[in-house]
């Protein structure tokens, strides 16, 4: 299969959906709507909701099934990364080339964009457009555990525990905490959910989140390693932040060679963990292997 | 009925619930879960789980059954608040009697709070004590309408329109907007789902939606009141912020007499709204005129 070409298709699918699930509107809370569609339509990958249809579907289930779910969760992407910018966060001006939520429209509002974005995620979960082709069963498995991977005991607690490391001597016991959780709980949840949706069974997502976690681990390590050696052009914002902030990093605390051996041999056990999939699962394997030779 | 009482006795079976569903946990995010809890048990009234669960039981349901989401929407209040009193938003140091979230753990953690408060509400509604008693179509319903609610349609939606207006002349059509969206919209959430939860049917859900609309309304225009006319030491916060904030309200609008006219219509209506039920919504009623003459 041709991976660059899969992800094309399935990111315009995706893009026609998002446009589709949240329509620009007047009125008082125009401004907010803007604010909202500025991030989501500002040049993501649209990797977790691509991991979400392709899970789907590598289980046997339909792509437009999975399509509500995959949109809530880069709602949920998009909402960290506009909180995540914030100047009480990250306090970062520049993200995929252009200006971050609160340059444009001002802290408060990228603040509530954030809190919209985040919200709208599980009205879209449980929308009409959701109950179309997942059952309801389905459905509340799916927000439960999206929402545990994006809350405190997932995202969210990961975020509190990177701004705590920063400046810190973090051990690798706590970038493994602050990775896992931070990145990692959201990406296997797209992964797992896409399985639920899909129909899997239980062996299925067992061996889904498995794959999830490798690819999630692998993935922050990839952003961490592209923070050092990558391409600020390509990247749309300037490398070397996590060391200038002080930030807890696997190249930081294992040096740039030992990261790459512990990513490539997430990402091999993760491919690994596909064995009892067919060919339909060909997109999750090229992903995981596209996760690691990444430039952005 | 005696209201006293049945406010005592359902606060303490909805902080027991609370305490149970956020209980204190050490770790890399300890400090987070403790920001959430500082301002889950920092004094609020439960006014909305109060209303969710009397809902629950004027249709026929058990409070138990409603416990779930009746904490959810505590946990979305909560969020409402950390993340409006923020710097960037209303700056407010004190609340109930008690510094604000991020004058004790700083702009960052009370930022990710929030988030975490919110993203909780939502695996709580979806969570296996929430599939013992209620339904998942039932659940789905539910996290629609809140969802809808809390989001960018509903309070959020609101809070923009909110600080777009200060200082800006506001006619009553955007004054009607914010406190719509801003704090009926989830008061009426709240009672809805309480009535779906419970089983009611679509003339009772109906019914209970026309009530939950007129007392939002009629309790944010008492917020404005006490802001103008209250006892600072009782609600535990400074009066007059609104004026001093340039904040779109009933009073500064229409004047204090106009304002008590249209709240008393208000809440006779939405008392009205009850006639189809029997004496199980009673508390509903007597919280309607409760929510006129509180004093905090």
């Amino acid at each position: 299969m041709e991976l660059k070409q899969y992800l094309i298709e399935k990111k315009r699918v995706i893009d026609q959906a998002l446009e589709r699930y949240l329509p620009e509107c007047g009125g008082p809370a125009g401004d907010l709507i803007k604010a909202m569609r500025y991030s989501l339509f500002a040049g993501g990958k649209r990797l977790r909701p691509i991991l979400c249809i392709a899970s789907a579907e590598a289980v046997g289930g339909s792509q437009d099934s999975a399509l509500p779910a995959a949109c809530a969760l880069e709602f949920i992407h998009t909402y960290s990364l506009i909180h995540d910018d914030l100047p009480v966060m990250d306090d970062d001006e520049l993200r995929r080339g252009v200006p971050t939520n609160h340059i444009i429209f001002g802290e408060a509002v990228a603040l509530l964009a954030g809190d919209g974005l985040l919200t709208e995620a599980f009205r879209l979960m449980c929308s009409s457009e959701s109950l179309k082709s997942v059952s309801a069963e389905s459905i509340v498995k799916v927000v439960e555990l999206v929402a545990e991977a994006a809350g405190y005991k997932g995202m969210v607690g990961g975020q509190v525990a990177d701004i705590q490391a920063e400046r810190k001597k973090a051990d690798k016991n706590l970038v493994d905490f602050i990775h896992t959780h931070k990145t990692a709980a959201l990406i296997t949840a797209s992964v797992v959910c896409g399985g639920i949706i899909g129909g899997g069974t239980g062996r299925q997502v067992k061996a889904l989140r498995a794959y999830g976690k490798g690819i999630g681990l692998a993935f922050q390590i990839s952003d961490d390693l592209l923070d050092v050696e990558g391409d600020a052009e390509a990247m749309g914002k300037p490398t070397g932040s996590d060391e200038r902030k002080g930030k807890a990093t696997y190249p930081s605390l294992l040096g740039i060679p030992r990261s790459k051996e512990i990513q490539d041999k997430l990402v091999n056990e993760a491919v690994e963990a596909l064995n009892i999939f067919d060919d339909k699962a060909d997109p999750l394997r090229e992903i995981a292997y596209y996760i690691v030779r990444r430039k952005k």
